[in-house]
């Protein structure tokens, strides 16, 4: 674990590349037609034949039975124990949205929604009102000014946005405005805890200028805060590794987790084409590279299992460019499994495999979820992946004389 | 584990029902002379073809090596830190004979012993003097009254009884009366810190009236008292994991170890058949259904591997009757190891599966400790395993954002 003492007093500094594919939702459990899961099913020879003389294992997102979200899956991959550090849901909204967070910013995630004229929630989502009408009222709620502190406002999707408030000694411990029913008015927002008092009086000032001047709109004219939360403080990724980091990420949650880790991010394309070609123009440029694979997610997300097992077919083309580089260590975890039969983020250990010079070469049959419960790896918490890829990378030094 | 505030923050509600079967004893060793454990020789087509569909793995009832008592090892299965949560001797003694026992009770094990004319013991156990014989030296002792609080003691088996005494900031903190040697007197009751002298007064002033009350008796003329302890102040398990959960167990420890969960207890009868017929009657009427099989572990607490085989193959019979009422979770656990051939419990992970809709289907080619090792869950701490059961269960929502 990255705060663990026997890491910072273990860690040495050398020349060995390492690369971290992170293939987000790689878990998955068999169709109940096929008894065979997405790995299974799908026909990659070049994951199958790297596990083969990898050493192989699953990894446990955060602890047995509990399904994580994105944040916890990839703190624990970068070595965070996913049970100490959290990224509330405003400021995860943000990194998805690639907005700019710094220490001390507090977010929330914000609705906008309808009210009647008594000032009663109509609706909570404003008929999930479409992005290019939610638009201009993100504009008109820039507008707005509250003494000693800046918000700003940030269209996420229809009628989702991020609302970030920078100033001095602003609070998380607020409540949410949302009452979670309609034909009630939205909340006040108050201090949960004390010297939350003043972060609470600025949010207040600023949903009621909203709703004067959103009081006209006929779609939306009325906002819901919800999910106030700040960067947590973790320790540096880099810094506690002693490695150049960096980060190649399409989608931008990810690049911002990588942000908020420490670690560097190389502007790339949309696709994982992209990634792999922005990997081989920057590999002499660090240590190590975290590389991030999106479409199996998504695709087990919308439950199509045939769709997310074309995305391994797909992930599997791009293995020999990856190898070709030669890097030290050549890590394939997953944040978390995204079964297309449960169409969500799964509890399922996640399969793991680790090629380097000094691995076992575990005779693995396949890169799958059933082969790997055999690996020498065995089955650990996500946590001790960099513990484990830092060994192999002969980055880590006796513990103990 | 039930205290994490990940469970908390992500339990939900549903209508899906859960029977977790803890089978006694349920892990053994092999015997000497075929080399099979009692499950693996055990004829249970049922349990076998069960885990061909399920997840199977090992639980470690406390941590490797450790050897549970009862306490430990069921709460551990309901999700409490059994290194955390402990049930002491007299309370666990107290919960095996049924007894009610308040938060606040103060419980004692009691031995009738015998002392010479100069008070010094003769025999700590009074010749094991038997259940007739000791009955109305009983209810001589409750005849006993103490200022400031209740005493009341209550039959076990032969020689052995309950202390039961209710008070106001009654301490646990007290001495033991039994020297543990004989030729020297019992020992005076002492506190053990700062609090506990009035507890030990009481308990000095008890002894003494028995020791005058019992002055004439030929058999068992005194008393000792030790495992001084209260019950534990557990979170409840309904509760935490928002369910109504029920405990049908023909043998008290396990229904009061299931209240002190604050389970509530579903009156059956004396043998499995009534308990399987007790589920049935009242499978409406409860999320979660504690079973507990015990005879599995009486045999091999006997030491008898033949019997134990039986009472597998017995338990074998009714998995068909209990998977008829279509459970969303079905979990087959123990609360620890009893081989034969150690003739107690002991340390060895116990076999464990878990049915669900969710479950991988592990191909196990059986239930025993040799193929579980082999499944999906792998080893893991027996306080995980409520988790698992939830998550199988759709309870649990995705921890973090």
């Amino acid at each position: 674990m990255i705060d663990a003492e026997y890491i910072h007093d273990t860690v040495i500094q050398n020349d060995n590349k390492i690369i971290l594919l992170v293939v987000d939702g790689l878990g998955g459990i068999p169709s109940e037609a096929t008894k065979l899961t997405e790995l299974q099913t799908a026909n990659t020879p070049n994951l199958d034949k790297l596990s083969e003389t990898s050493s192989c294992g699953l990894t446990l997102p955060v602890a047995p039975g509990i399904t994580p979200g994105s944040g916890p899956g990839h703190l624990g991959l970068f070595g965070y124990d996913p049970l100490k550090y959290y990224i509330g849901r405003g400021a995860l909204e943000g990194l998805g949205i690639g907005i700019d967070l710094l220490p001390g910013d507090l977010a929330a995630r914000g609705n906008f929604c309808t009210v009647d004229p008594q000032g009663n929630l109509h609706d909570r989502r404003a008929g999930r009102i479409k992005t290019e009408l939610s638009k201009p009222i993100v504009t008109t709620l820039n507008g707005i000014e509250v003494a000693s502190c800046t918000t700003d406002v940030f269209q996420v999707q229809d009628y989702r946005f991020v609302l970030r408030m920078r100033g001095d000694e602003l609070s998380e411990h607020i409540g949410e405005t949302d009452p979670q029913q309609t034909g009630v008015p939205p909340l006040d927002c108050l201090a949960l805890q004390p010297g939350g008092g003043p972060t609470a009086n600025y949010v207040n000032r600023f949903t009621s200028q909203a709703k004067e001047l959103l009081h006209n709109e006929p779609i939306a004219n009325m906002v819901l805060l919800r999910g106030w939360s700040k960067l947590p403080d973790l320790p540096s990724f880099p810094e506690t590794y002693k490695m150049k980091s960096s980060a190649i990420a399409a989608y931008p949650m990810y690049r911002g987790l990588a942000t908020v880790a420490g670690m560097e991010i190389i502007p790339t394309g949309a696709t994982f084409a992209d990634e792999i070609q922005t990997l081989k123009d920057n590999f002499n440029g660090s240590d190590f590279f975290f590389l991030h694979y999106k479409p199996a997610d998504a695709a087990g997300e919308d439950g199509d299992f045939e769709a997310k097992v074309k995305t391994l077919e797909e992930l599997d083309k791009f293995i020999p460019d990856i190898l070709a580089l030669n890097p030290s260590v050549f890590a394939i975890a997953g944040d978390h499994s995204t079964p297309a039969v449960l169409a969500s983020h799964s509890w399922h250990p996640v399969p793991l495999m680790i090629h380097s010079k000094w691995t076992l070469g575990d005779h693995n049959k396949g890169f799958n979820e059933y082969d790997c419960r055999f690996g020498s790896l065995g089955t650990l918490e996500a946590k001790y992946l960099m513990s484990l890829i830092l060994a192999h990378s002969e980055r880590l030094t006796k513990y103990g004389p």
